[in-house]
């Protein structure tokens, strides 16, 4: 299938809506899970994607109403976008395209009623890991706490009291000027909450990421927000469930995944693996993928038996939520920029647990020593032989 | 959604497949993957399974050729079934009707070329845990080693030169009579091979299975058969990630899911995790889920909220096969009798995970630490607050 075919049709969900009636809802049922319902969004919300010219999409999970705990609804926005302009213009220039994009985006989920907006993985740059040069690429990276994305964000957020979440390149000064892939928290007053290194770095085909940065040093934070506990699982991350498994046993509700892919790697993974950790890990996930092809200035070669080429490939977006029980929201667009604004109840991640009992049943403390000594050099198998 | 719409529609497959061609593909390859190919099956095969009148499919996935290693093809066949007699029926009448039908099942499969034969789960017997009623179900369990379903498919092993995956009810008459829900495999000489019990356990809805047995207490075997690794997990323990994980550590090429269960419950999570589990470990799955609606004789209640009833819901069937690159198989159908017969290259394992390199980025010894510190009572979370 040529990569023009790939780009050209919007989304699964469109197609899959050509069908009957009947027939659409009893394989949206299977495919999808429990019935969701869109979001009254006010008139402003609409208006601005409109002028800013995004898709603009909404979901509703459904909760059952508890006696003891009031409802914890969220409104989460997640935004996917192709860059706003060249890979070839100066820095400075892409710098404020990027600020600019991101400013249009946040006031929009604004007026949506967001609470906690995130973005697609190292959004504020083209994707020119692919590369594998240097300059000018490494000139992106920021101090997480204090570079100029985190300022800028952090007034967004205080000016409309919501918790965001940037995934970029960070640029560690006092350690050796290392580069990471993190991302930052900053709270709904605008302060620097914390930030998470992605943990699992690919060497794939055009993503040999692994010649800028290193396997993240922080762990599995889990940032506490006025509106729930929150992680990111960075990309990559979302194919190793230990890494899902451990955001969840240090609390987390809802775990966004910021992440840049291309059609002909992982799209048939997309939808499974973010939704299939929510399940195991009754939370909700937040799955964004970057839009659109980003061509450089050099050629470069990867290692996939291509020509050498300009081009990425097709980022396919298709960003979607996952909640606890396993149903899920629809996709934004494969081929435009867009938001998707999910409500969310956390009372949700608790019920799914109580139904489901995975935690219950999971026998943690076996597979604890089970991994121990597994990992071990002499390690034999349990193998059954005649 | 009423029981009765649940029931009547065949397959999800089929209902895509109303789409035009061109809509179909696109969807086809975002939701089912690389594409694959039916198989050429002798003309017995089908008429055998014309005459028994189950539904025969097959598929054949994509490898690339080596050169430095052949490719070791095997076919594997999921055979799903609805009981083949009422369970009001007397006990002795119920087993023998099960073994004609196997005999049925594997003759066809034989046919088909077929080497590693799996039935579903506690295929012998109607899924009687939902009454909690110990005596007369608990008649169906029989020794692993020697249970007369164990002998009884020794023989059709022996005949057919099939290795054949049994997921029964085991009596361990050794140690105080105790009852398991257990795996046999039979080797292709006819010879009981090893057993595996079941790891976690469901207390959901009518699945209190609870009742009867234990966790099971036999770790993660891999059995080494002439035709490949193969591993069992059954039914439950296919949302616990850590299961199948241990499984690939020890090596399984193949992971066998005999399961029961019904639309109310998991169907719109069925598609996900066994799929999405042969992707994180990069070996075949093999899911396969029962068929059919089973009334019991006394009425039982279950803890959801539903008046006591005597009929079970709807085992939607809908068996599959995962390839490690995240392809799958269509389905089987959601309301009749069927065996898939899937030729796998095993080879495929190794060249998904050079391909995507989880097990080298996946940072196993991090977690095995992570874990160990988890599972301590005093364990604090890694929480990061303002």
């Amino acid at each position: 299938m040529s990569k023009l075919t790939e780009a050209e049709f919007e989304s699964v969900d469109g197609i899959l809506k050509k069908l009957p009636p009947d027939d659409y809802e009893k394989v949206r049922r299977v495919l999808y899970g429990n019935e969701t319902s869109e979001l009254e969004l006010p008139e402003k919300a609409e208006s601005l994607a409109k002028s800013f010219d995004f898709e603009l999409a909404s979901c509703k999970f459904n909760c059952e109403k508890e006696e003891l705990r009031a409802p914890r609804i969220v409104r989460v926005g997640l935004f996917q976008n192709k860059i706003p302009v060249a890979p070839t213009e100066p820095l400075i220039k892409q710098r404020d395209a990027f600020h600019k994009m991101a400013e249009e985006a946040i006031q929009t989920a604004a007026a949506a009623g967001v609470n906690i907006f995130c973005f697609q993985e190292a959004w504020n740059m083209p994707f020119a890991f692919c590369t594998k040069e240097k300059l000018p690429w490494t000139e992106f990276a920021e101090p997480a706490e204090n570079g100029p994305t985190t300022l800028f964000l952090g007034q967004m957020a205080k000016i409309h009291n919501m918790v965001i979440v940037s995934s970029i390149l960070e640029r560690d000064e006092i350690h050796g000027d290392t580069v990471w892939n993190t991302a930052v928290v900053i709270d709904n007053h605008g302060d620097y909450l914390g930030k998470h290194r992605k943990n699992h770095i690919p060497r794939i085909g055009d993503f040999n990421e692994s010649s800028y940065y290193f396997e993240g040093n922080t762990g599995h934070p889990v940032f506490e927000t006025e509106f729930g506990r929150i992680a990111v699982n960075i990309c990559f991350g979302r194919h190793h469930f230990l890494n899902w498994m451990m955001f969840g046993i240090n609390g987390a509700e809802i775990v966004f995944n910021p992440s840049a892919t291309i059609g002909g790697i992982s799209e048939p993974m997309w939808g499974i693996e973010a939704r299939c950790y929510a399940i195991a890990n009754n939370y909700y996930t937040c799955a964004i993928n970057r839009i659109g092809t980003e061509v450089f200035p050099n050629e470069f070669c990867s290692g996939d038996k291509k020509p050498a080429h300009k081009e990425f490939g097709h980022f396919y977006g298709s960003s979607y939520v996952s909640a606890p029980n396993g149903s899920r929201s629809q996709g934004l667009s494969r081929t435009k920029t867009g938001l998707l604004i999910a409500e969310l109840d956390l009372n949700l991640c608790r019920q799914a647990r109580d139904k489901w009992c995975f935690q219950m049943t999971q026998r943690l403390d076996m597979y604890a020593e089970s991994l121990q000594r597994a990992v071990k050099l002499d390690y034999v198998p349990q193998i059954i032989r005649k």
